[in-house]
């Protein structure tokens, strides 16, 4: 873990600002750009980098400049039900258009107990826990899941034909944390094999293969020329094809049932120059009420959950810890300590805010 | 792989006849020794050995004998709604309640778009993917799970506190099979270990822990005092995590939401001696055509389980597969060829006859 003194430090509110304005700069309306900032600063709160500021360049401002994400997108209602909703992003950005789908489903699920829906033709949507959150203040369980462009081979295969697909699952307790499940079906997601290139380290078993589609340990040569092996790793061993199962599935809600980009048409290469609109979401809303009185859930939720956390440890280890509970801590301590980013992807944020000519991000602490 | 010579074969109607007609000695109605006849006869036929006839005895009939399971259940509906429903099994057999919910979630997934059903006070019920797969010809998606007792460390523990949790998802495609994956959220089940103490031979790493919950590739040590890993294996290094999060997922949906037995409740040690009814399952069904035409979709699901099988094998390997093929491929030999049990439980079963004084299954080719 690196400390804290090698951080720079800004507060939620002004990093929120900071992505608000970028966004706006290069036209998207404001009201989007401030459900990108909401998405984007979730998940730096928690604690998972990967997905938050760090990406507003490469991900969301170089693609609205080179016009591949559309800045003002028309969005379309393809099918729509009681308990269900196909939706169009027309190319826009993947956080707006996923906030209002699941707003609806949460509104449906409220009206008719459970709903299920699903977005074509958009782009990265940030980390899928959001969305699967955004059920829990109605007592209510959520679910997401987003397809993208392959990183991983199949088992047994040589090919890259899955993405990291992660699929959430948010499910409110009492007084514990919510449980809160949000994990890429690939063992690792592609940053990792980045950060252990530059930190000149192997890496672990399980994680990728080379160029011809056998296990490796080298960093460069899995992330030039080999590809990201599916959670559960190289053949079936280790579960590898539970991982790879897993990750089609996500693409079959998120690509075919969706009625958007699936299979070979996904595997293209990845960059802010590439069409946009290949990518594919889907969302659940299920209301508690429909099977259990929800204080009573939520009740037995917390007992749940104590029973994982007051477990035995097992060697070397001081906690057993629930899904979502670590991420809920980051949240505590950003809040009350600011939002810490890597000296690295400050500089980078200094750049475009000359770049953009607006406000930089102001350092705290 | 033990070549078909060794193996005793029987045909499937003899050995759907035989376990309805164990069952129904001991005591179980007619109806429900069918339904337990198709769901294991059906796991036989897939080549799912470890949850067909194999199991027999000392899962079902042991139980009905001594009374830990109730030969005629008293079913109930704890809650129900135009898309949802909550039943308590009443401690009968998993399966006659499983099949019964499932075809009630899929006829109020006919009318309401789709449908979630939650069981409580229940048993094994056999492979989860038989109930995901009634969902297929009714152009539906299908999804089930069930918990168990816990056989398996969480992530960073070393006490045992999750079960084996399956999953199950089955989408219809128009001439491609189905895809259906049904897949335990530990690296391997229990039945695993035992096979390879009985060869004699070391676990793979991220199978299993020791006593003190560290890893081991020791058989005997894992299966009698030590646990099972969540897939992903030990620590986070290899995605355990993520396993063990879905094992808890499993057991939220399937004990916690249906309001039965869960966490520290759940860790008794199993056989045919202990009080049954601890087991939860749940069940869903979602209309394709709530979302696409489900032609349009059936045919694109080809177009995608293709681009998987097609594409290019890795280093030693010829084919690549897609979830249920292999299970496919294995039904077609079944009804052809006839059913394929091991000789060990053939020797078992004949013993079972003379107990029940049944005919026993007769032996085809």
């Amino acid at each position: 873990m690196e400390s804290l003194s090698e951080r720079v430090r800004t507060t939620a509110d002004d990093e929120h600002r900071f992505i608000h304005e970028a966004l706006a700069t290069v036209g998207v309306l404001n009201a989007d750009a401030s459900i990108v900032a909401d998405v984007l600063l979730a998940a730096d709160v928690r604690g998972i980098e990967s997905h938050g500021i760090a990406r507003l360049r490469w991900f969301y401002v170089d693609r609205m400049r080179m016009g591949t994400i559309e800045k003002r997108p028309q969005t379309a209602i393809l099918r729509e039900s009681d308990t269900a909703l196909a939706l169009d992003a027309g190319n826009g950005l993947g956080h707006p258009v996923s906030v209002r789908a699941m707003e609806r489903t949460i509104a449906k699920a409220r009206e008719n107990g459970l709903c299920f829906t699903t977005v074509r033709n958009s782009n990265h949507y940030g980390i899928a826990g959001y969305y699967a959150m955004m059920a829990l203040d109605e007592n209510m369980i959520g679910i997401s899941s987003t397809d993208s462009i392959h990183f991983a081979v199949s088992t047994f295969g040589a090919e890259k034909m899955q993405g990291t697909n992660p699929f959430a699952f948010a499910i409110p307790a009492a007084t514990e944390p919510a449980f809160v499940l949000d994990f890429a079906t690939t063992t690792v997601t592609y940053g990792k094999l980045e950060v252990y290139e530059r930190m000149g380290k192997p890496l672990l078993p399980g994680w990728a293969v080379d160029r011809h589609g056998a296990p490796t340990l080298d960093p460069t040569e899995a992330r030039h020329l080999g590809a990201l092996l599916p959670l559960g790793g190289f053949g079936t061993g280790g579960g590898g094809h539970k991982g790879y199962g897993l990750g089609v599935l996500s693409e079959i809600l998120c690509g075919v049932l969706a009625g958007g980009t699936f299979g070979k048409d996904l595997s293209q290469i990845e960059g802010p120059e590439h069409p946009g609109g290949s990518t594919g979401h889907f969302f659940a809303a299920l209301r508690i009420d429909a099977l259990r009185d929800p204080s009573a859930f939520k009740a037995d939720m917390d007992r749940e959950l104590q029973a994982y956390k007051s477990s035995r440890p097992g060697p070397g280890q001081t906690r057993v810890y629930v899904a979502g509970e670590i991420e809920h801590e980051n949240e505590i301590r950003s809040r009350r300590e600011g939002v810490s980013h890597l000296p690295k992807v400050w500089e980078d944020l200094d750049a475009l805010a000359a770049e953009l000519r607006i406000r930089p991000l102001a350092r705290i602490g």
